[in-house]
């Protein structure tokens, strides 16, 4: 089935400014572009934009723990550690497959609803997360989230985040698998060692949180750069490190990473606040990701993009820093890159058809054009601007309605799950 | 004509927990709260909550320049004075009263789909921003801006601000008027002291431009507490201080005054952070606005709730400052108060109608009670949650529709509007 966009306005995460086409997709891929004056090819559906509808890329979701949504509004307004061990964990340990399953899809309702095509996650009973992912078609980069505890539990953790990707990496196009150890804190660097031999042998990439509060840099031991060396991290096939709030812009970073900004959640723990500007001008790889619904609230990446546009232009009382255009990019593609996707995040002839659907024919986008569309997007758009997000070029949610899920069943359990934990 | 909300979860800016309650209202008021248990009045219109929607005060945007929607988007990422200079200014020369009656109403169309009931608005041409206000049906605050130029114009701006009160100061409950006076850096302190005398004798507020960046702050030519006492700034009805963002939080404040935070303005414009947390310690009001829609670029008070609940726990790394229900608070009845309203900005019987239904039936609603829901609403909330905004009792939006306003026709001319001023 072949989906015609009819004269829309299309951007993406190329820093270029925007063009007035017709956008073919079938088979799951964007066929052709067509700049607005030629004659646009038929197509079993059509969508009229008449002008007034963007095509963006769908967002990438480079950070966040999914079956939190569960775990929302626990706790507000207390630092990270205590959040962490009086109010997150206590409950968390009541959580079961079950659970994690319709949390996960009450998190992908919000997360396709705001336009997310897709999500990295890191939390646990992650072939639940896989198995809701598939069933709601919404690609998913997975991890399982690796801590010390009891003895053995580090060996079982990397053995279960392995069989994690033995049995989804790859699935349906739709699913890749990373390794993920928690934290600097939470893992001994020795085990580290082992973990990232692993991800090597097994040509996986790694998702990982490192230093995301003061704390965690002045405990660390060594310096960032010999931690990266000498864990392995900086020699796995990819890398993505989360927060990093507290990393020093001026160091040089191995290859292999991309910084995943938590700009909601790092304003919201007290974390701290990214010198994002200064690893954007060094050409430093950053996607954007909302980290789980009980740091942050949401999981909405057009409040991770305008937040992470204006956030540093305050702090350093630059407003020429951040720019839109880089916002958009951190939001869509840096994220698909990151964790492996490949032709994804952009709007190319022959990529994956990962759009989102975007209404311009409202008051606050008076005014918008192919050079500024950028900037309306990331300063005045919201998410309750989209109106469809496509993924492998099917509709995942099209004006209120979710085509493959019932949204009704997955409330109605997220509740009684949410209760069940609360209880 | 009565209107019942039968069982709702009820908040308000005053920092209590929320309530379940059915609510009554007639001729505009809040005729009575009732505990959920209790069997609800009668009404013709009922409007069934089921437990799954809140009833919230209007929002009241304590600073904007509403007519700006017609420059969004101009002049992108450039520190204040080139963007007013160069971006701004040159295009306002050629605004015209029927394109700031058009501009004025599409950012009515955008604020009452978010919830604000109320605004408060300095401009020119403030006639006819005063004649869009009442036809939507919406608050507003109202003030010439008054800047200095060829000789005379102060005078003139002034008399014309005058009449402006004299017009439509109290007009059908919806309207206050203040003097407008722009900021220090283009109003000379003589001519402060003249208006700040005819504020006094006309028992008018003053609604006023302070300390928005470092280098107004520099050039004030003295202390700011000296600045307010010589001009008479110290001594009107009641003061609103716009931005404040280089107010030293240690000082000493007149009794008239309330600092109005734009948090999302003074972060793109780079013009700081205000010491917000130090503020509140000490129970000075303030209230939150967005400031014009080409330095923010939504007027969508939501957004500035959640940036004000979040900006300063990032940067003083202090996760329990700015609380939720100070967030709240700040943005509806300290801007009600702030502005010379009574009765408004709080859910009490007795009070003005000024009323915001929000959809909690959504994914990331679940979890929400009474404990937590200005939490929820502040962290998790958005703009896309507004099902109806009520004013004075009456709907003025209402499930994407305007029963007062031509959306269509309103969209029409602000478009030509724009064309024309940035042919």
């Amino acid at each position: 089935m072949a989906t015609l966009f009819k004269d829309v306005l299309m951007i993406d995460g190329s820093r270029t400014k925007a063009e007035r086409v017709h956008i073919l997709v079938s088979k799951g891929r964007i066929e052709s572009i067509l700049d607005v004056n030629q004659t646009p090819p038929t197509a079993d559906k059509i969508v009229y934009g008449h002008g007034k509808m963007a095509v963006i890329p769908g967002f990438v979701n480079a950070h966040t723990h999914a079956a939190m949504t569960l775990l929302r509004g626990l706790g507000e307004e207390a630092p990270l550690m205590e959040w962490l061990q009086n109010k997150i964990w206590p409950v968390e340990d009541k959580l079961t497959p079950e659970y994690i399953y319709w949390g996960t899809l009450s998190a992908i309702l919000e997360m396709l609803s705001t336009g997310t095509t897709c999500f990295a996650d890191m939390y646990f009973e992650m072939d639940r997360v896989a198995e809701a992912s598939l069933s709601a078609g919404i690609r998913g980069a997975l991890c399982r989230g690796i801590t010390a505890g009891e003895p053995g539990k580090l060996e079982r953790s990397l053995q279960n985040n392995l069989e994690l990707a033995e049995n989804y990496h790859g699935r349906e196009g739709l699913i890749t698998v990373q390794l993920g150890p928690h934290a600097p804190y939470t893992v001994p660097i020795e085990f580290m060692k082992v973990l990232c031999e692993s991800a090597k042998s097994h040509g996986l990439g790694v998702h990982f949180h490192f230093l995301e509060t003061k704390n965690e840099l002045d405990n660390l031991g060594m310096s960032p750069e010999k931690y990266l060396d000498e864990s392995g991290l900086s020699d796995v096939p990819y890398l993505a490190l989360a927060h990093a709030v507290w990393l020093d812009p001026n160091i040089t970073l191995p290859e292999n990473v991309t910084l995943v900004h938590n700009p909601s959640s790092n304003l919201k723990l007290g974390s701290g606040i990214m010198p994002l500007p200064k690893w954007l001008e060094r050409d430093v790889p950053v996607a954007l990701g909302t980290d789980g619904a009980s740091s942050n609230n949401r999981l909405d990446m057009w409040e991770e993009m305008r937040t992470a546009a204006l956030l540093n232009k305050g702090v350093d009382m630059n407003p020429v820093c951040v720019p839109a255009v880089d916002a958009l990019r951190m939001a869509t593609y840096e994220g698909a890159r990151a964790f492996g996707f490949s032709r994804k995040g952009m709007i190319r002839e022959g990529w994956v058809a990962d759009l989102v659907l975007v209404n311009l024919d409202q008051p606050h986008y008076i005014g918008v054009n192919e050079e500024n569309l950028a900037a309306y997007l990331v300063y005045a758009g919201s998410s309750a601007d989209v109106t469809g997000t496509m993924i492998n070029g099917r509709w995942a949610y099209r004006n209120g309605e979710y085509p493959a899920l019932d949204r009704e069943e997955i409330m109605s359990k997220a509740r009684e799950s949410r209760e069940a934990i609360t209880r």
